[in-house]
C-alpha cells in the first residue's frame, strides 16, 4: 500500500511516518488515516465483518508501531448502491467488535454511495513521544514481533488455489482474515523505550527494513528470516520461494523495530508477558539499505513490497 | 448526504451533529469526516483541483457552522487506476489551494486504488464549546449566511440542460464549483455567543431547519425564503417552482444558526464587516417541525434535502 501523500506533489506535507504528529495548542496530536478498497484489498472469502474489523486493525497497527494508543476514530463509508440491509448491519457489527478488541471508540462518520465498498479509517490519539522509523542506531538488534509468510501463502491460497496442509491452511486465512496488531506490545516497548526505530510491517518485511534503513541513515543487516511454521513445507509443496514470501509478500501487522544490544533481553521479557514472541533478525550497521548474510554471503535486499491484489 | 452513521447500527456513536466531539485527557478535540465520491458527488465540467478543493471546503463548511476553527487535516485518495500523473497533480493542487484558502494544514494521508475517485478528508481542531444544533430556544430568530437557491440552478443547467440568462448562468455554476464556506463568520459569531444553534446548510435548507427544530425540541416558524437573486426568473424559465430549489436544494455552504433578539443587529453588523449579508427568514416558536407562513397561512416544510447526484 502506498501510505503517504506526501511525495504526490506540492499540498501535501511530507510526513514519512506511520503517523502524523501535530502540534495543538502544544498538545501532541497523532493521527492516522487509512482507506480500505473492495477491489483492490478484500480477497474472496472475507466475511463482511473481518473487513470492516480490518479497516480498523489497519490504523491499530500503525497506532502499535510507534507505541501510542489510539483514543477515537471516525469512519467514512462508500456504500454500493445495491448494498442490502443485513450487509450493512454486518459491516456495523464488525465496527463494534473491533472497538471492543482495541478499546477505540468510534466518535463519527460519513455515509455515502460509491461503486464499490471503500471503508476510510481516520484514527488519532496523544503522544508524548513517538518512535520514529529514523530512530535507528548502529549496534542497534533488529526485530520483529512475529514470524512471517503466513499472509501470503493465504493469498496465494485464496487467489491462485494453492493446496495446503489443513493445519497451516487454517493460520495462513486467519492471518488473512484477521489480522492482530501488536497493540499493548507497541506501548509497552516504547513506554520502557525499547524501540529506538519502528514500523507497521504490513506493506511488507523489506520494505519495512528499507524505510527504517533509509530513514535513519544506516544499513541493516539480516543473519535470520522469520519464517513463520510451515511456511517452508508450504512452499515447496507449490513450486515457491520461501525467502520471497516471507521477505516481500506483506499484509502482515508485525511491528519491525530496532533497540540497543543491551535492551534486547528486557524486550523478550515483556514480550513474552504478553504472550508475544520476539524474534531477532540482524543488526544495524553502517553504511544503508537491507542486505541478508546467507551462508556467509552478504547478499542485497530488494526495496519491493506488498502491492494490491488485482 | 446522510452525514452521520450513527443511526446504522450497534458499533457507531450516534454523534448527532455536525462534529465529532472528543475529551482526550481534558482536551476538547472537534474532529469530522467527509467522502466524496466521482460518481455521485461530481457534476460534469467540474475541473478535478475543484474537486480536491471542494473536498476541504466541505469539512470546513462543518467546521465554520459551529464556530471551531480547524487547524488540519488528513486526506485519504482512492485514485482510479488510469489516472494520468496530470490528473493526479491536477488534485494536489486543489489540495495545496483548499490548504492557503481556509488555512487548514494537511498533514498526512493515504493514497489507494479504487474503482473511482474517492477523496475522504478528516479534519480535526480544538473545541472551547461549539455551537450545538439543539440549543434553539423559543423566541430566537432564524438567520442565514446567504441567499439559497443557486447550486440546485447550476445543477440543474448542469445536468438537465437547463437554460439560464448569463450572469445568473456564471453565479449558479460558480456556487457548485467553488463553495465557499463560511468560515471567518461562524467563529465570530460564536466567538460572541451570536450563535445559540446552528448547523451547515450543506444537506439543504429544510432538512437544516428541521435539524435544528427537532434537536431543540421547538418549532421554527420561516415568513420568508432567502430565494437568490434571479433564481425566480430561471425557474419561470425553465418551468420550475422556486420555492423547491431554495428549500430542498442543498449543497449551499451556508450556516443556518438560530440567535437571541438582541443579538440580531450585532450579529449583522459584524457579518457586514466580514462582507456577508445575514438573511433573517423567521422565528423559533414552540412545538415541533418546520412551518413556512405564506400569504398569512401556514404551510408545512417537509423533512426532505439533496439526495446524491445520479
Amino acid at each position: 500500500m502506498i501510505r503517504a501523500i506526501g511525495g504526490l506533489k506540492e499540498g501535501f506535507s511530507d510526513i514519512g511516518d506511520d503517523l502524523a504528529l501535530c502540534d495543538l495548542d502544544g498538545m501532541k496530536l497523532a493521527a492516522k488515516v487509512d482507506m480500505l478498497v473492495w477491489s483492490t484489498d478484500v480477497p474472496k472469502g472475507m466475511k463482511l465483518w473481518q473487513v470492516s474489523r480490518k479497516a480498523v486493525a489497519m490504523c491499530v497497527s500503525d497506532f502499535a508501531a510507534k507505541g501510542v494508543r489510539p483514543m477515537a476514530c471516525l469512519v467514512s463509508l462508500g456504500l454500493p448502491r445495491g448494498m442490502r440491509e443485513e450487509e450493512v448491519e454486518e459491516l456495523a457489527s464488525g465496527f463494534g467488535r473491533a472497538k471492543e478488541e482495541f478499546d477505540v471508540e468510534i466518535v463519527g462518520g460519513d455515509t455515502n454511495e460509491s461503486k464499490e465498498l471503500v471503508i476510510d479509517c481516520a484514527m488519532f490519539g496523544l503522544s508524548e513521544g513517538m518512535v520514529p522509523r529514523g530512530g535507528a542506531r548502529v549496534g542497534d538488534r533488529v526485530m520483529v514481533s512475529g514470524p512471517f509468510g503466513y499472509t501470503s501463502a493465504g493469498l496465494k491460497m485464496i487467489m491462485e488455489g494453492m493446496e495446503a496442509e489443513p493445519r497451516f491452511r487454517d493460520r495462513a486465512l486467519r492471518s488473512v482474515f484477521m489480522p492482530e496488531p501488536r497493540l499493548e506490545l507497541g506501548i509497552t516497548l516504547a513506554g520502557k523505550r525499547l524501540m529506538n526505530s519502528s514500523i507497521d510491517s504490513s506493506d511488507g518485511l523489506a520494505i519495512s527494513l528499507w524505510e527504517l534503513a533509509d530513514k535513519s541513515g544506516v544499513g541493516i543487516e539480516l543473519e535470520s528470516l522469520p519464517v513463520g511454521e510451515g511456511v517452508l513445507e508450504f512452499s515447496e509443496m507449490n513450486g515457491l520461494d520461501w525467502e520471497e514470501l516471507v521477505l516481500y509478500g506483506g499484509e502482515e501487522y508485525e511491528i519491525v523495530f530496532t533497540v540497543s544490544e543491551d535492551g534486547v533481553e528486557e524486550a523478550k521479557a515483556l514480550a513474552r508477558e504478553l504472550g508475544v514472541e520476539l524474534i531477532e533478525i540482524g543488526r544495524v550497521v553502517e553504511g544503508g539499505g537491507v542486505k541478508y548474510r546467507k551462508r556467509g554471503r552478504l547478499e542485497p535486499v530488494r526495496r519491493d513490497g506488498w502491492i494490491h491484489l488485482r
